[in-house]
């Protein structure tokens, strides 16, 4: 147990206080408040004095693709030049360029390279992310990154959250008999092993359909999965109204999501994961502020972190990003980012710092929202889970 | 003298090499190319491996507003809920603060934050930066900050140019008065002391006139002075053509500028100098690179840093959002913040590795393109001007 004093502004998603303290035991928020409330109780506690940093909770990153091999500079510096993507899927270039480098590493170089980049987002305030699988295709290659990714949560400071994701039929397989084997043989054994807290899949024009995803997505819930779809990126499919009809977690990327589309989400209790990135590097456009908030959704932000479309590692920018380009205010990008973020994940526990909450939070010499004015400038100066210290 | 050896890839805006090297002498490129290739004649100069590490031209910052006191968080707050500028501005607001805070702060306060944002440049690699004046307004506050930015210069390992701003109308004063008062006054004064090297006027909708930026630029001119203009960003009032007709070193923003606008800059020899991190904060759209290209026009990036539109220092992000929402390739986003941000300052011997010019480069340890792939991670490893390492 400890009282963390000193704290010129701590800004959690529901509430704000000046020259506030924050108590911590065993790992819970206990009490929060301004400094001068402190209850009595506390004063014989441990004390850690942040010398007037500024405190936020830890950031949740909902949907990433950490774990890979290679990386897409090449392809980047092609499409930067005007050559489309179909042309490079088609020359076996794209996700299909990833997967083979992905198949053909070895474990440990999967672990340190992901390991690497799980260090730049905790160097940037983020505390609990979520993992994909979707590199494998080939279902062993799957269970391998999954299982890859339970080692690596073990060498990882921060809350990690896996997802089976159901990215593309691999080459060579007829899209029945792989959707198939996804929900006969790999979703049991997931199940078993419990390699993952949730299923996804990429449910899109030139990826799996709406009925695929039903079928992929009820067998995963009946195995006590919770559900996402990456959803309406490329084309508006329907897809949301699966998310909505399955109370999903969560709907990711939206860009041609419609009112309708946002609303029935809204209504479901589904939460909206945009993705800026992504939707900058393909040039989409994202849902605007003002239609978000007219279908009142809650709306979380990720960073999509992969090699082909998002190779983004600082959440401050995605808020910035967030700001800019969808119109969301400032709070609500923080909001976005952590408290919003975390019931994407089913963990309403995690991005907020109220009793009961998990004591995971950031320091920074900075006012708390000053990384985002400064577009991702202003690393934290220290980062903390559980009330433990992890970077500084 | 020296030879730097050692260099994976060498990317100049004009040229490339593998396994490069290159030599230096009093400050200069005397050499480049591929190491094998090294003339006999410098085998016995002093050396430098960079131990394979990638190599660019030391980046050029052609348009910042980098001296100012205060910072106007509160304002990207209120402007991020919804807030319109002009309600702001009304209010005594906006660039009014960012004035105010600046002529009533000391000179080591001005001088010491500007330091500071110049290291971060430096730090991801600007070696050249052009810094205005503007936030004194009153005749006797431009001069001081001219004056203040002769001071930085010596303080800065970097290239400093400075450029008298026409910014706005001072509170009190008929602008016909200000107007005359700059000419007749301010900019005799400045070409007296050499107090800087270039003359810049905000002309626009609700700014300075195109009559009245031509009277001072003209002057400028006549007093030996590049010239350059804030184009054509809020409302298209024909600032691209008087850049054209007056020879201008650069128009810059160009947000509404048309396909007329920027191929008569490019008849001119006229840089189109681009300004993301403005545009992105202010929702305006970008001129798209298809239009940039069928002007024919040359473009350069910057990052316009200043306190209230663009708190940006990152380079690199720049030239990310310039091949994301631009659509320039990558190559093309890196000449634009190095050869041709240079000949917005007048200075071709800048922002290119080649014999003749200046030895100002970045060392990267990743490939030289890939800071922008990664929209501004990985800064550089180390940083020389002139040869001389100044930075790592």
């Amino acid at each position: 147990m400890k009282v963390f004093r000193g704290i010129r502004e701590l800004l959690s998603p529901f509430a704000r206080y000046r020259e506030a303290a924050l108590a911590v035991r065993e790992g819970r928020v206990v009490w929060v408040g301004p400094e001068r409330e402190l209850p009595e109780a506390f004063a014989s506690w441990p004390q850690e004095d942040l010398l007037g940093a500024s405190v936020v909770p830890g950031l949740v990153d909902p949907h990433t693709h950490l774990i890979y091999a290679g990386d897409r500079y090449e392809e980047f510096l092609r499409r930067s030049r005007g050559e489309p993507y179909e042309a490079i899927l088609r020359a076996g270039g794209g996700i299909y360029e990833t997967v083979r480098a992905t198949v053909q590493a070895e474990d440990e170089v999967l672990l340190s390279s992901a390991q690497a980049r799980a260090r730049s987002l905790l160097a940037h305030g983020v505390t609990s992310l979520e993992i994909k699988s979707g590199y494998g295709l080939e279902p062993e290659a799957e269970l391998r990154l999954l299982r890859l990714i339970r080692r690596l949560e073990e060498r990882l400071p921060q809350r990690v959250f896996a997802t089976l994701l159901a990215h593309a039929v691999p080459r060579g397989w007829a899209r029945k008999t792989y959707l198939r084997t996804l929900v006969e043989e790999v979703l049991p054994q997931v199940a078993q092993e419990r390699l993952a807290l949730m299923a996804d899949v990429f449910c899109d024009q030139g990826a799996f359909t709406v009925e695929e995803a039903e079928v992929f997505l009820s067998r995963a819930k009946a195995h006590g999965l919770g559900v996402r779809l990456h959803a309406e990126q490329i084309a508006r499919t329907g897809a949301s109204h699966l998310a909505a009809r399955l109370q999903a977690l969560s709907a990711d990327h939206l860009e041609m999501a419609t009112l309708e589309d946002l609303s029935s989400l809204a209504k479901a209790g589904v939460v909206a994961v945009l993705l800026p990135g992504a939707a900058l590097s393909l040039k989409k456009p994202l849902p605007q502020a003002a239609l978000l908030h007219q279908a009142g959704v809650r709306v979380a932000l990720a960073s999509d972190h992969n090699p082909g479309t998002s190779p983004l590692l600082n959440p401050w920018l995605t808020m910035a990003l967030a700001v800019h380009v969808v119109g969301l205010g400032a709070e609500e990008s923080l909001i976005a980012h952590t408290a919003h973020a975390a019931l994407a994940l089913g963990r309403p526990e995690l991005g907020r710092l109220e009793p009961g909450a998990v004591a995971d939070f950031v320091a920074l010499e900075v006012p708390p929202l000053d990384p985002i004015y400064r577009f991702g400038e202003h690393p934290p100066l220290a980062v903390y889970i559980g009330g433990e210290r992890v970077w500084s």
